[in-house]
């Protein structure tokens, strides 16, 4: 029986089509001998769009999108400092945009030091966590303002919105994916001892919903003392559940020290189902390499791992890892073409 | 001309009391032939003393402890989970108390990886910055709150205050330090995509005040991409200037990849002079290593060197830093005790 997963696909800007093209690559050659078909629809979103036509997210492309089972983004932003772009925030009216009006409340992100990848730490042990971020609150609501701006009596505050509905819901899910895995480990990363209300509502959450998982050890580190750990001694960790802003940190840090976030794949997660999944990179648009043919696609075809096992084809998204961790392990020196990586992966899957 | 120096010393708790006589050492050694004269008063303030008294910090406290001219500290906090300091925030009441009482609207962080230290960091190359963290406003102002707290309806805010005011002084006071050093480069680290109001505030004001400073070449990361730059890149640092939060979450990665906050110093500074600025190692109490004598005083000894300087000590500041260099590049992997490493060091000063 056919299964059809309708795929709303966003390659964006800068590095992002060149990317997207590969990832594409890894998921026709993934899902080749499955039940699943894949239907593609591209959609232009991003700063090109933007410049040619003066809209970022318009509510007939949000509605457009809903549609969709799933979403695979490459990247979106143009060049920094771009005069053109100054009255955009692309990042807020798009990315954004998108992970809230679509209740991604789950931003998952795994961090793996594969085989045959040179980290900057000398002695990184065997890194393999995965960064559960809340993806819809925080001091990313958009809660901010300003008074008197420009004058030497300005008042500019952002505000952290933390609820327990929302704080419960990333934090069960964190839980049962600790749960599910061998060494069971929860590590919560906040700053309690200064974000003292927002912080006692998730210690307090965790505290609570730990009493349901006798199974799974937790432990508690402030955000400053989560990135020594993270240079000193990253093998400690197994899943870490945070706060939107202290994950967009802890998540650069761990892609840098996993080989780079050339090779980080991330989740924007519904795992409500009421509203498509989006899966991107978490690499930006890259502007001073695109179009050169030089960009890493092997974060976006991870995404392409992480898209299938949320649509319920584990053994598929194992193909694409185990792909990608071959093609790393003898990767070496060389330098290759983006589609050459891409070719080259796409190539081992299912072979 | 002799010239007397009020010093208040709060040894604190856990391995507070240990660094500090150390770094009392290192004081005398470094104002003997000086025409200083150091007189020092012992304040108990902490988590023992709240044990005792039930007080944190007192408007007695308070006041008697602006008569000085300057404060050591050592370390204050109890065992993490105490049920008996559960009613207690010592960071929030003490620590972050006298930070915003005292004025101390710039926390002097500088980081360098000395010959002889072993970083994480594979190839961490000549680092040499500071950090130049704001102390007095953004997420720190304890400007939060809750309502229906311990509901399933429970919602918790922290709001980020940042003024013209409050962020343009450290701004100067960044430039004027970045404009000092050799290679004068500064690096606004801040999330202007997301938090766009602190954001725009902290941007125009960096633009605003970079333009008498034609001299400083002006660059600006996004906190995630930083802490990139932290691990692949740190000696492209020169002079960082953020906010109160992202400089604490960067300062803490700085001691990592530095050799450990052991070795990492700090200031507390209110450059106006109006109240007493206060010093102290960026570490915490470690209660786990307390009253075992292997605690690494390096980071207290090194903040009296900041504090020297701030007094106008400026050789005698120097000549405690080359000090420590010396003992660094000399330490190895010999195991000694905190009063052998305070010992070695303050016989070496002047010497
Ligand atoms: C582009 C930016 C808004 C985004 C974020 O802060 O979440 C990015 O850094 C990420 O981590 O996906
Ligand atoms: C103890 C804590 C409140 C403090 C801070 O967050 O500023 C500490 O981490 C620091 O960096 O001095």
């Amino acid at each position: 029986m056919v299964r059809t997963v309708k795929l709303a696909v966003i390659p964006g800007d800068g590095i992002g089509p060149e990317v997207v093209s590969e990832a594409l690559k890894a998921l026709d050659a993934a899902v080749r001998g499955t039940d699943l078909v894949i239907e593609q629809t591209p959609y232009s979103l991003g700063a090109a769009r933007y410049l040619e036509t003066g809209d970022v997210l318009t509510d007939d492309d949000l509605s457009a999108i809903k549609q969709y089972d799933a979403i695979l983004l490459g990247a979106v932003g143009g060049t920094p400092g771009d005069p053109r772009l100054a009255g955009a925030n692309i990042e807020r009216g798009l990315l954004l945009k998108l992970r809230f009006e679509l209740d991604h409340y789950v931003n998952l992100r795994p961090t793996v030091l594969h085989p045959g990848v040179v980290s900057p730490l000398s002695n990184p042990g065997e890194v393999d966590f995965v960064v559960v971020r809340e993806g819809t609150e925080g001091p990313y609501v958009g809660n901010g303002g300003a008074i008197r701006t420009g004058t030497p009596a300005e008042v500019a505050n952002e505000v952290s919105v933390n609820t327990a509905y929302g704080v419960e819901r990333v934090v069960r899910y964190a839980f049962a994916a600790a749960s599910a895995r061998p060494r069971k480990k929860l590590t919560l990363v906040h700053k309690t001892n200064v974000l003292v209300f927002a912080g006692s509502l998730w210690k307090r959450t965790v505290d609570a919903v730990g009493l349901e998982y006798p199974d799974v050890a937790v432990d508690y580190l402030h955000i400053d003392a989560a990135t020594i750990f993270f240079v000193t001694d990253p093998a400690r960790f197994d899943v870490i559940v945070t706060d939107n802003l202290f994950g967009d940190i802890l998540t650069d840090l761990a892609g840098a020290i996993s080989g780079g976030i050339g090779l980080a794949a991330s989740g924007n997660i519904n795992p409500d189902g009421r509203f498509p999944s989006m899966f991107e990179p978490v690499h930006g648009s890259a502007p001073d390499i695109a179009g050169k043919g030089i960009a890493d696609p092997t974060a976006a075809i991870l995404s392409v791992a992480l898209l299938l096992r949320h649509l319920g084809e584990a053994d598929a998204a194992a193909e694409v890892e185990r792909a990608v961790a071959a093609d790393i392990a003898e990767r070496g020196d060389a330098r290759r073409s983006t589609p050459e990586v891409g070719d080259a992966i796409a190539a081992r899957i299912g072979s």
